[in-house]
């Protein structure tokens, strides 16, 4: 707590766009957020916001690329958008590959060395981060939704069907629905989590939704001029699982957009509207 | 013309975010501009604005940062957003220094050895890209405008009041408004243009305005905790000039705000929708 750092604050559409570092006991390292606060906050304590980038992205990417500000600041929301993993962590093995590791961390708490002491990236979003956020920042954490991109996408849907009391609302861009069954994911689970697939379905968007359905619509846009739709994204069978679990899913299909921020920057405004309903802000 | 080479395209908006290369007479080298197509060009030309960057950018840095894509779609107007300046131009003193040379082209055009044959960014923005854009995308050269952001803001402010024929309006972030009276100014177009201040005046807004008004009110916003206010920009300078010279300025000043492109995407929606009027979209 006493490691809590500001590193930068900049006004922006009438609030604060901050960048912060902090000594994460679940990573067991440095870890690093970016926060936006809308104006409303000189009023009183806010529904928050959490996004969960992708792979290869750290917490300046939403900040800068997604346009989320603007929405927040009109209604009144705190935005939390943290790195992807721990960084400088001093595991040969967790550098050097895009898709594991550093910039990599799945949103998932490894149980295999030499990941187990510094990739807990659930339990850092899931706990550490939120309680942080309250220690420091005004925002009312009975009202949080969480939201995100690809792996983040997958990261979000994976921590809302686990807590459903904790998040009103989730939302997705192009997530990853199926890390069981496809590269990516068969490529980090094991490593992060162990050869047990039963180990994986924890964090398995298609396997959660089977056992526990989220309260209200989830919300997923997916371009399909995405190169990595059919290897890596699958949203049928996220569609298939949502349909036989009985999931309310609205699965927008965006013909001509890629995986880009490009593509995340055009459809934001939706998703933050839908936030901010579940948020009771709209 | 033939080396022409689209770089990028990407659906952003409902258009067409890209990144282009082409071999530039006017700077004697390649050179690259970025170009958002808003949707509306599919029922035929579209109005232009231009967007002129600041100290040390490139074509990338509002394409990304200032969100502007969103509202070039509302209203259906093209954006270009060339680069800073050549690259890669061996001119060993035009490098390693971030106010002066590569990314610091300062919009002049150079005619000082070794600078003269490629640091020629003013007849580039005002001649060759626009020519080269209305050969390769389906834009309407006679609805064309220009806004720019610190050095860029400067760019544009100088080439509007030289050619009000031109641009249908003109705006500015924080721009340089008086070089031959400020650091940045000094340092560099003695450089580009010799030590004869005269030469100094084509390119400064004070200077200009005073010879030349624009038709129509010039849009300029500053922010006050901008650490380059009081020594490098001082729009109190050119609020005076245009003042003497009978010019409609509209100049805001924001207090918190700094020179960053958290405070250009605060407010790019008011640039947009000035030069929407003048460009009769609104």
């Amino acid at each position: 707590m006493s490691s809590f750092e500001t590193l930068s604050e900049q006004a922006c559409f009438g609030g604060v766009q901050g960048f912060y570092r902090h000594e994460s006991t679940a990573c067991g390292g440095p870890m690093r957020f970016a926060i936006y606060q809308p104006p409303q906050v000189v009023q009183g304590r806010r529904p928050v916001l959490y996004y969960l980038a992708g792979l290869t992205c750290t917490e300046e990417t939403a900040t800068i690329k997604a346009g989320a500000q603007r929405l927040a600041a009109q209604y009144g929301m705190v935005l939390v958008m943290p790195d992807t993993s721990p960084r400088d962590t001093g595991i040969e093995s967790a550098t050097g590959d895009w898709e594991f590791g550093e910039g990599a961390g799945f949103y998932v708490d490894a149980t295999q060395a030499p990941y187990a002491g510094r990739f807990r990236m659930y339990s850092y979003v899931v706990e550490e981060l939120p309680a942080l956020v309250a220690r420091h920042f005004p925002v009312d954490p009975s009202r949080s939704s969480i939201f995100g991109h690809s792996m983040g996408g997958h990261g979000a849907l994976t921590i809302a069907l686990r807590h459903p009391d904790r998040y009103r609302s989730v939302s997705a861009f192009a997530p990853i629905v199926a890390p069981s069954q496809v590269p990516w994911g068969r490529k980090a689970l094991p490593r992060y989590l162990g050869e047990d697939r039963a180990a994986w379905a924890d964090y398995d968007a298609c396997e959660l939704v089977a056992r526990q359905t989220f309260p209200g619509t989830i919300l997923i846009d997916q371009g399909e001029a995405d190169k990595f739709l059919e290897g890596q994204l699958r949203p049928e069978l996220f569609d298939q699982a949502c349909a036989e679990a009985g999931q309310a899913l609205l699965l927008r299909r965006h013909p001509g957009y890629d995986h880009s921020y490009w593509f995340i920057s055009t459809f934001v405004e939706d998703h933050l509207r839908h936030h901010a309903q579940a948020l009771e802000l709209a």
